[in-house]
């Protein structure tokens, strides 16, 4: 099961809709297949384990770490291939809540006579799978939120000066968090001040997370990074029903008309709308006020906050704009869950709690 | 040489204004004598391991983190005590860059037939004196400052709510930390804001640390808690020369005039006059403008950064004030240590360069 995990963990950031499954069989002690969710989410992993298995699946146990489905969607059940291969007992991880599954995998496989156990790492295999689970489970992404400041918190000095704060060391474990989400998102006020690309470099990977970017107003250049790339890699917008998102879409990008609230694009309602839209997976990187809304409204599932060792004051722009704390009971608290020198960095990891 | 750091380091916070040594004396393969700078700084630790070691000392091998004091102070020289023991080898650590000693502690030994070797561990030990050789070769004390604040850098909430931002764990160590240092420093702001004692707590300690307050106008409450236990507690008070100290002097308090800089105190000085009262170790504890203003005149040695994982957002009063800072190039950096889970919190160390 160790090794079904780190099978399905490749698949971070590469199978949305679908959930980064990996499956593992073997035979009389030995390993004959293994398969994790294929890019773009296809074939499934006992799909592509069991083709490795050939015959040598007859009588064998396969180790998986999500229920198998049992629904026919794209692809036929995997409960069923299992089934038809002629696998003698299948340990589950984690039960799938998908309507569309939900125990029945299992009931199908324990009908055909497999022996089956479920709750191995199951844990582990939650957290693994926490993407997939948020979308159905919560109906919108896992959301992580990544910060970058000086000691004193701040992202930018008075005159807007903000590369480098910190190190190329930390940058680039930016990029390989980028590449184990389904999407890097961005404020339009980022998108404004960086006109960045938001895409993954430096790791030669060729598939790019969707690049999301939350504007009310699509008041974004039509001639910067973003919009000259969104033919090429995704572009989604986030915007308010009465912008006129045309000349975004005729360039390639995808509109996604949103509610507001207090005047802003609602963030529940943005994430609710990515997560209909397939993704499980949301790498959130500023600005202030993008960031301050879903701490506020308590959608930070993640935040990697990377500290650089400088000190810039209160002229500065601060990592998360006003959030409307008055009592520190009232403050979004998370958890620290790690720590880790990044370069001349530190980097601290912290969840929600439970 | 180990054992007499770690003897020496047990006298920080205790011994100023003089080092805190540590002195070992091994015969024949034995320890026979273990010394540290007593608390108020005398006996020194070689008077005391002597003392210990007795007719033993004779031939034996005396290890010493400093160089062994040569001049007559209260004390009669620690190099004459040495010879009249009949030790036949000293180790010395760190050179003492005071003027009075500067090589005629060595020497002295030296012209009295003793092999002496010097520079083994030289680097631990200057780390572990680092606030007596600041005083001496920089004329200010080594200056530590700490700050607890937010995962956004935030010390209180909009309404001033800042108890307590980190845990009972994180608040624990800052006692430690106290107690390690000679004296703990707030500014004026903190002093009204918050009225604290600065004492160290909990730990079972006797001796206290200096508590220094650095206002401009002495604008403090006379009935406030540091004003109330100034008999009893050294209050040292940093203000403007116009300042009339004598209410706060006939409470037991000591004033300290000092220059200004900008329209505030001038921390150069406010330092400087520290460290010729005698001061080797400052820990100051904020607030945001004095931490400022310590930071941008490169006058912090090591920074105790406490992280806690709750967001308060831009309403909240910044850990440093303005500083001044427009090009990233010209912030302050500071190097990262060490970082450690502490209870609920992080605690990061970073050090000044070089």
């Amino acid at each position: 099961m160790v090794l079904a995990l780190s099978l399905g963990r490749r698949g971070l950031g590469r199978v949305w809709p679908n959930p980064n499954v990996g499956c593992v069989i073997v035979a009389q002690g030995r390993i004959v297949g293994r398969g994790r969710t294929a890019d773009g989410g296809r074939p499934h992993a006992e799909t592509q384990a069991l083709a490795q298995a050939g015959a040598q699946a007859r009588g064998a146990t396969a180790y998986v770490t999500l229920e198998p489905c049992a629904h026919h969607g794209r692809t036929p059940p995997c409960a069923e291939a299992l089934v038809a291969a002629g696998v003698a007992r299948v340990v589950v991880a984690a039960h799938d809540p998908d309507p569309r599954v939900a125990g029945r995998g299992i009931a199908r496989l324990r009908v055909a006579g497999i022996t089956v156990e479920t709750g191995l790492m199951v844990d582990e295999a939650r957290r693994d799978l926490s993407g997939f689970l948020s979308r159905i489970e919560r109906g919108r992404p896992f959301v992580t939120l990544k910060l970058a400041a000086s000691l004193d918190g701040r992202i930018a000095t008075g005159t807007g000066e903000s590369r480098w704060i910190t190190g190329p060391r930390a940058r680039a474990r930016v990029h390989m968090m980028r590449a184990r989400h389904d999407a890097v998102m961005v404020g339009g006020g980022t998108a404004r001040a960086d006109d960045p690309m938001l895409t993954v470099r430096g790791l030669g990977i060729e598939r790019q997370p969707v690049r999301v970017v939350v504007s009310r107003r699509l008041d974004l250049p039509l001639d910067g990074a973003l919009a000259r790339s969104a033919a090429t890699v995704p572009l989604w917008l986030c915007h308010e029903t009465s912008v006129d998102a045309a000349p975004w879409t005729a360039q390639g990008a995808v509109s996604l008309p949103c509610t507001l609230a207090n005047g802003q694009v609602d963030v529940s309602a943005a994430l609710a709308a990515l997560g209909e839209a397939g993704l499980t997976r949301v790498f959130c990187e500023g600005g202030a006020a993008l960031a301050a809304s879903l701490l506020a409204a308590d959608l930070v599932d993640e935040l990697a906050l990377f500290t650089a060792g400088c000190a810039i004051g209160a002229e500065g722009t601060p990592a998360l704009a006003a959030m409307g704390i008055d009592r520190l009971g009232n403050a979004p608290r998370l958890e620290l869950a790690a720590q880790e020198r990044v370069g001349a960095d530190l980097m601290s990891l912290w969840r929600r709690p439970g």
